[in-house]
C-alpha cells in the first residue's frame, strides 16, 4: 500500500487546463508560506492528500491532538477566470531518489488534470537580510517565457547555478513532459520565516496571472509560523539528542 | 524472499474483533518495557515473528548461544473479555522508507485480523528526570476519542509536534485504512530503561481497557534490562569504533 | 517515468561498430573536460539524454534562465575512419546502488549501438601539482590490450587498487558483457581544473585511435570551468549551511 | 542486468549434500584470510562469481592491471569425504538493506546444491593484543549444534550480543530456511591482519570436520594481505579525501 507515493482523492474537480502552483517549505518558508497564504485567500479547496515513504517517518498533531501521517496535499481554485491546482505540504522527501519519485507523482496528478503551467515558489537564500522590497530571481523551463515573464519584475537568472528539491525539480522534470513553467524565488535571508519574500513573489505571481490578493494576512500568519516553528526547534534540538542515543541503543538493544 | 518484511505465522489464532497494542524499543525503553510486562502477565502467546531487510543487518544471540535475525513478534492474549494482539520485538527500521514499509506491513497483519482499534506505547523524552508519577500524553486518530481517553488522565497533546517511529507512524498509517487509536507516551528522562514511566503507560492502558495487570516484577524486569544495555552499550563502542576502521577497510581491500 | 534512469533519443545514428568515450565529472575534472573538448573538436552530435533518480535532486539553470534536470548526454561522431559515441554530463550517481544502475544504463546503450570497445576517461589524484607532462596510468579489461596500450605510452597500473565511479564501473561491468577497453586516468592534483592532465589524456587516447584534435582551446575551457565552479563553490557553501539547516526545520515543520 | 544481485556460474559442480563455509573481509581479516587458505591448501575450484549493486561502487585491479567489479565467489572442493562450497570476496555489502538482499542470495545458491550445514567464520575485536592462542566464541543457529561444538573447543556465546554482517545473518536467514550452522569467530586485536587468530579458527573448523590443513603458509599470505592493505590504506586516505571533495564539487557543477 505505500512502498510507493500514494495519491489519495476525495474530489475529482472538473478543471480545464488549469495552472499549477507550487509551494513546500524551503528557505525561509517563502514557498510554503505563499502557497499557504494563496489557499486561504483565494478559498481553495482540497481535492486530494499525497502520502509517501520518502517523507521523514513521523507524524504529525494537529491542533487538538489528532494524529496523522506527514502529506503534501492538493487544493484547487479559480480566479481571474483562471483554474489553478495549489500544492502545499508539511515537508519534502528526504533522499534524492525520493525527491524524483514525488516529483513524479505530482507531475503525474498535474497530467491527469491537463495542467500545461507550472509556478514553483520558493526563497532564495542570500545569507543578509533582504532590502525592503526583495528582488525576485526565475528561471523557467521554455525559451518564450524568458521574455513573457521578464516584463513582471522578474530577474531570470542567467548566469547558472543549480536549484535544489521540488521547484527546481517540478520545473526539470515537468519540461521532459512539455510542461512549461517558471520558478519564482524570492530573495530571503534563509533562516526566518520571511512574509515580505513571500508577499514579494505572491506580488509577482499575481501580476502574471492577473488577479488579486489580499496581502494584509500575511504577516500574521508568518509571525504564526514563526512561533510554531521556534517552539519546535527547541523540542527537537532535545529530542534529537535522544533520538540519535537511541539510535544508537535499538540497533544492539538484546531484550 | 527477503527482497521485503516477512511474517511467519506459527499459529492462525481466531480472534473476535482484536485490539493492537504496540510497545518496540525506544525513549526510555517505556514502549518495549511495557508490552513485555503485558505479554508476560497476561500469558500472550507468540502466533508470529517480522523478519525484514530494514532492521539492523546483524543477527541477536539469544540465551544460550542461539542465533537468529532481529524481528518483530506478534502475541495474542485475551483478557477482561477482550482479544488482544500485542506487537513487541528488538528494533525498529534503519531508514525512513523502511520504517513505512514494516508499519505497513504490520496493519496488513492488524486487518487480516480485524483490528479496528490501535494502542501505541512508547516514552516521551525531557531530559529531566521524572516526577514519581509520571505524564502521560496521548495522540488520536479519531476525533471522537479524545473525550474517551481524556477521561483516563491522559493530557491530549494540543499543541501540535511530531512523533517519531512506529508508535506515530502505525496510528498515523491506520488512520488511512479506517483503523483508530491513540498513543500513549509517558515522560522518561530518556537516557535510562524507565520502569515507573512504563508503569505509568500500564496504569492509563489497563485502565483504559478495563483490566489488572501486576507491577511488581516491572522493576525487576526493567533494572536486568538496563544491566544488559549496560553491557552491550559497553561492548559496541569498541565493537563500532572497529567496524567503522573495518567499513575502511573492507571498501577498499585488495585480497 | 522515473522510477529508473531513463534515456530519450533524439536521433538514433547508424553506427559501424562504434567505441564508446566516457568523460563524466571527477578527479580534476580531466575526464569531462577531455570528453567536453573532444565533442567540440570533432563536431561530435548528442543523440540522446539520460536521466535518473540517482542522480542529485536538483536542476541546472542554462544560461539565459532555462533550466532542465541534470544529465548524462550521448554524442557520435566518425573520425579517422571510427565511428564514436561519447558520454558525457553534468554529475555521476549519488549512491554505490545509483552508480549501479546507471552505468549499466549507459552499458544498454553502447550494446544497442554494437559497441565492443570502450575507453574511459579519468583523473588520478596524487595531491600533488603535477609535472609539466602528466603521467598517464592506465588498467584494461582484457589481458590483450595490456601489450597494445603500453605501446601507446600508457603506464598500466600493476600493483591492484581501486577505480570508484563510472569510470572503473563501466568496465568492469562491461567486461561481464564481453566488452574489452580501457581506462586512462591522468595524474592530477585533484583539486583544480586540470587542463594539462586532460591534454595528456587526449594525447594518448588519439594516438591510439589515430586520430588528430586540436588542443589549442583546451587550456582556455579549463579556466572557464574553473571560473564558473569557483562561483558555484562560494555560492553552495552558503546554500549548504542553509539547506541543513532547512532539512532540520523542514523535517519537524509544523504548518 | 544489475539491478539485484547476480551469480555467474562457471560450472555446477555435483556436490553431495556439501555444507558452506563462509570467509569475508571483517575483523582481523581473520574469516577472509581462513577462507582463502582453504581455498589454496584443499586445492578448491571457483565454480561461481557473485557480482551486487549493493557492494561498493568501484572496481578492483588485478595484479597485471586487470579491471574487474568487486567480488564475492563460490569454491568447491571434497575433502576427508565431505563436500564443501567455501565463499570468499573482496567485500561485504554496503548498506543494511544490502547485507539482506546479498545473504539471501548465497542462501538461494546454498539451497540449490543442498547445503544443510553452514559454517561462517570470522574475528571478534577486543581492542587487544591476543594471547598465543587465540580464544574461539561461537553461536549457533540449532540448539542441538551447541554439545556437538562444545566439544571441539568452542565456547558458545551463551550471554547474548550481536553479530554484525554476513557472518551473522547467513546462519540468521538460514535458521529461517531450515539450515544449521555455526558463526566461529577468532579473538582479534581487530585493527591488524591476523593469521593467528585465523589458525586458531581454522585449528577448531578442521577438528569438527575431520580433516587436516597445512597452516605452514598462512602467516606469510597475513603478512602479504597486510602489506598490501597497508599500502591502499596510504592511498586511500588522500583519494577518499579528495573524493568528499570531488563529491561536493560534482553535485553542484555547471558544465
Amino acid at each position: 500500500m505505500m512502498k510507493e507515493s500514494m495519491v489519495k482523492f476525495s474530489a475529482k474537480p472538473r478543471l480545464k487546463k488549469p495552472i499549477l502552483i507550487e509551494g513546500l517549505p524551503g528557505m525561509g518558508y517563502v514557498g510554503k508560506l505563499a502557497a499557504e497564504h494563496l489557499i486561504a485567500e483565494l478559498h481553495a479547496e482540497k481535492f486530494a492528500e499525497m502520502y509517501s515513504p520518502h517523507f521523514p517517518h513521523h507524524v504529525y498533531i494537529e491542533k487538538g491532538g489528532m494524529v496523522r501521517p506527514v502529506r503534501n496535499e492538493f487544493y484547487w481554485t479559480s480566479s481571474g477566470g483562471k483554474d489553478m491546482i495549489i500544492l502545499a505540504g508539511d515537508v519534502q522527501a528526504v533522499s534524492p531518489e525520493g525527491h524524483y519519485g514525488v516529483s513524479d507523482k505530482v507531475l503525474d496528478v498535474a497530467e491527469q488534470f491537463g495542467v500545461e503551467q507550472l509556478f514553483t515558489l520558493g526563497g532564495y537564500a542570500t545569507g543578509r537580510h533582504h532590502r525592503a522590497k526583495p528582488r525576485i530571481v526565475g528561471a523557467v523551463s521554455h525559451r518564450r517565457l524568458i521574455d513573457v515573464y521578464s516584463k513582471h519584475g522578474v530577474v531570470i537568472e542567467a548566469g547558472g547555478g543549480p536549484i535544489i528539491g521540488a521547484a527546481g525539480l517540478l520545473l526539470g522534470l515537468g519540461r521532459l513532459r512539455g510542461m512549461r513553467g517558471i520558478c519564482l524565488l524570492g530573495e530571503t535571508h534563509g533562516m526566518v520565516v520571511d512574509h515580505r519574500s513571500a508577499q514579494a513573489v505572491l506580488g509577482v505571481l499575481t501580476r502574471i496571472l492577473g488577479i488579486e490578493v489580499n496581502m494584509s494576512a500575511l504577516e500574521r500568519r508568518a509571525k504564526e509560523t514563526e512561533r510554531i516553528l521556534e517552539r519546535v526547534r527547541k523540542e527537537m534540538e532535545l529530542r534529537e539528542r535522544r533520538e540519535r542515543r537511541r539510535g544508537e541503543e535499538e540497533a544492539w538493544y538484546i531484550g
